[in-house]
């Protein structure tokens, strides 16, 4: 296996490889950015020429030439007036512009390849020959800069690997990947939409994919209960000034949805996380240090203004709903909640069939600006109390810097899902700095008032998110317990009508979710499109099964069951659930 | 019985009078406004002299006085600029301010008696001992024309009725709905709070509140389920363009939230109401005759910047969750639906306890300049399919004009709560104008395209409303069903808590909300704050009780109750909560 940084380099390199074969083939062609991803890579190109998927043939054989030319990467610092005078006489007009944002003492370099020069930080594997196997993927319109303002550029998606083998593997969990696109099978389920009269990012959902969400966040809700996180509710907005108090507007202004000003002078803002609002809510009432550990748990939806070129069916959204907890607690409880939490945790990603995770120990970044509370001593008491946390719970960690939020280290949980890709979901944050801004205190065994420490915490993350997960994970059917639709029942004719009502009365009254399908259509077209919707059970009523009150069953998973009497199949129903 | 004219016209009356006891009892006070109210009167008071409630007594004799002299309230109509020189004469700016306001033609009247003059429509009462009967009641800070950014001025409340009994029998009301104040309860019983980090009017529920919340929208979403509604989620915000088509810039933008205009040119509104998303939702898909009735239902936190003087705890705030349903249906069907949302209406609001109700059909006003969408046949189809569906439902009704929504008429339920206050909570609306206006269609039989009515119509109304409906309604002590905690353990000493934690588990897997109050303190002492906290039961645990597997109830109804097995408590709490 490749590490990540190895493939990395690789991805990169032939993506300025693909750079130098569309500028040749197609003249006239100016460079914007040609970054590696976590899958590939891709270049956003500005070109008369438009490109297709047609053109992909000649530029993998210009590519496949380049590389087999063993041509050496090499890495050349430069001025940065040498810089801007080559650009500009390429013309290369998105360059200079990146050139022209950099601040003055950054040092600007090039790599190099046969013909081919690109501004690049690197790194870059040692020659073309490294490259491996890579293949096209697709192309699509970009913004430069991501943003609408800006003209549309032509990208070109691509990966690469070290063997035909991995690449071989990529490729068919790509394929897999495209079959369980929650995107598609969000509008054939009809769960959710988007609508541009409502906003980019804003996902909208019919009653099915209401359900859904209801099941999801009621399930969190009652585990949380039982783990003795208490609700509450804190609303979508707060006054600006709270957010400046905080350090948002600081150091999470870039995501913040635009203030609104009010006729009376006050400036609000959609709320971007709830921790300002339960840290008001905790400092609204006189603690002891016997209320603590204290839970505050809420689904609140948040708003975050992620780029519109960044925004993927719900995966990235701007309205988010977030199963957000904040645990105020003293620094020796920090240790047994973060316990309790990975319990949390652990329970329902595994009742999402995720039973494994690695867990990155997220740090600070190093690079002077960015985007963190200055406070060295807090950020270490932090870090130590974080890492004693996952010690003494036995949790095995990698690190990783730059990954922190802006107020506290966290612990973030990657799952795998079943064609291997890799999610964050869950994460525990740690947080010394916040609760002080925020005025949060108890009176401590010593009768004076101490600063509590805040666990953030979030297990499934972001509802959206993690349903556009799950669908994908179960390719759209759901088990028993999550489907919207649970059973639909379909009487052979008219006359069945009113055992099917009968039917239905007693599945609704055990509180499930089944449908009776009424229209007007054969029984054979009614399963097909019951499969197609992979609604879990199909419940054929006729005179036989009235006469014995039953049900001909037909699931999902087993096809043709035959009859079961009605009062089985809700004691299955109940244990299937379970 | 005195009518509400009648009631008005008197207290109007005395709100005059009042006006011209200050004025004269403290000289260099002037006048802002001074109207009855569906309780009383109050004047604001711009004045040297700081109003406190041991000036009543003064004020009070001064009015007896004048009302005791007979004098003559007298009409009479002035010239603009006449007006206008006696007011600027006297110094009253408040007044000047008020006629430069007044459009052109409007025709500008005093009342007179005694020495006072005011600028006043009237009515009032022929003369001062029409009066009858007043007290002064309270005196607050108010802002000029409500808003933060002007004068904050003295305001005297005050009530009158025709006769001495009617006064006191609305001064005991007073009393009761003191002690049942919602704001005193919400704290003392830790549902909810208000900070002015977070803004006015958005209340922050503590778990307690949250979880009365929760219940509340469970049990009127389960029975909205019941009653085939479906559940969608489309949430906190918009595009302007889309309260631009729907005609909310033009008629609702005086209570909607102010813009949020992003970096990429797009402008985002704070959802007032739902209607728009709900059609938007409804417009995404192809829709058949067959679909119809389609009703989507939502609770929805909805944004509305009601004026900073007139919130008043839950009652009205600007964070509101509404739990608004929107049936698409057929000309044809708006009377069955009619009776649907009515049964639905009549069994939530008898749960809650509100037996009767009186129905108002809300009407368009006749004045010009009204905030309503100008379509008179599209008006009057929607009023005459209100009428026929009232009709053929058996409901007896009142009409009323300009109380109506913007898009069309409605019938208002009026409940009448335990201390004889009257309040809307559910409303039925019938609207022809938005579904057009919106692009929502269906194809008929005849396979053209039509443009369904849309029923928009709300239960509880608003929940944070209903809740502050509810807590004065049940006094704080919430019928099982509803209280946020039903039970609390008391372990008798420490020994007990284990057995304690048993009988917590087993009403916890049942369903219930049970705490254990472990801290150490006496049981009395316990028992007395549970009284307090008007939690349903409190169940005391010693020896006795761990060997019986029985609990000691006390409960808040009937007090001491004795042994009981816990089985038999469980299936008691069961049928209670039924």
């Amino acid at each position: 296996m490749s590490s990540p940084e190895e493939l990395h380099a690789l991805r990169h390199s032939a993506s300025h490889v693909m750079a130098q074969a569309v500028t040749e083939l197609f003249p006239g062609t100016t460079l914007a950015i040609g970054p590696s991803t976590d899958d590939g890579f891709y270049y956003d190109f500005d070109s008369p020429h438009t490109l297709t998927t047609e053109d992909f043939q000649a530029i993998t054989d210009r590519m496949n030439e380049i590389i087999r030319g063993d041509h050496a990467f090499q890495y050349r610092e430069v001025t940065r007036d040498e810089a801007l005078a080559h650009f500009r006489e390429k013309g290369e007009v998105y360059k200079v512009e990146i050139i022209e944002d950099l601040p003055e003492n950054e040092p600007i370099s090039y790599y190099e390849h046969d013909t081919f020069r690109d501004l690049c930080r690197g790194p870059h594997v040692p020659s073309t020959k490294g490259i491996g196997a890579f293949r096209l993927l697709s192309v699509a319109g970009a913004y430069w800069r991501g943003s609408e303002k800006n003209k549309m550029l032509q990208r070109i998606y691509g990966t690469a690997y070290p063997t035909e083998a991995e690449l071989e593997l990529h490729l068919v969990r790509l394929e897999e990947a495209k079959k369980r696109d929650h995107r598609r099978l969000g509008k054939e389920l009809g769960l959710f939409t988007f609508s541009e009269d409502i906003g980019s990012g804003i996902p909208l959902f019919y009653p099915k994919g209401e359900q859904l969400r209801r099941t999801m966040e009621t399930y969190v809700r009652d585990v949380q209960t039982r783990y003795g996180y208490q609700h509450v509710w804190t609303g979508h907005i707060a006054k600006e000034d709270l957010y400046r108090k905080s350090g948002h507007i600081d150091n999470y202004l870039d995501v913040m949805f635009p203030p609104m000003v009010d006729p009376d002078g006050a400036t609000y803002r959609l709320k971007p996380m709830n921790c300002p609002s339960h840290m008001t809510l905790f400092a609204s009432k006189l603690h002891s240090y016997r209320d603590l550990p204290l839970r505050y748990a809420e689904f609140a939806t948040l708003y975050r203004y992620e780029k519109t070129g960044e925004l993927t069916g719900l995966t990235r959204v701007r309205a988010l709903t977030q199963d957000d907890c904040h645990v105020f607690c003293t620094e020796e409880q920090v240790e047994s909640e973060f316990g309790r939490a990975l319990q949390l945790i652990s329970e329902v990603l595994s009742r999402y069939g995720f039973k494994d995770y690695r867990v990155r120990l997220s740090l600070r970044g190093k690079e002077p600006g960015g985007k963190y509370v200055a406070d060295d001593e807090k950020w270490n008491r932090a870090k130590d109390a974080l890492r004693r946390a996952l010690d003494a719970n036995g949790v095995a960690y990698y690190e990783a810097e730059g990954e922190a939020a802006f107020y506290g280290p966290k612990a973030d949980f990657q799952s795998t899902d079943v064609i291997g890709r890799e999610w964050t979901a869950s994460t525990i944050q740690v947080d010394f700095i916040l609760p002080e801004r925020l005025g949060c205190e108890y009176i401590g065994e010593d009768g004076k008032p101490h600063t509590p420490v805040v666990i953030h915490r979030a297990v499934t993350g972001t509802t959206e998110r993690f349903m556009g997960l799950i669908i994908e994970q179960y390719a759209g059917a759901f088990p028993l317990w999550l489907a919207p639709v649970q059973a639909v029942i379909i009487p052979i004719a008219d006359r069945h009508l009113e055992y099917a009502e009968q039917v239905r009365t007693r599945f609704f009254d055990a509180g499930f979710r089944v449908e009776i399908d009424g229209r007007n259509e054969k029984t054979g077209y009614k399963i097909r499109e019951a499969q197609l919707q992979k609604i879990p059970y199909m419940l054929v009523v006729g005179d036989r099964e009235a006469q014995a009150d039953a049900v001909s069953v037909r699931s999902r998973e087993n096809g043709d069951e035959g009859s079961v009497p009605v009062a089985a199949l809700l004691d299955r129903f109940a244990g299937e659930v379970r």
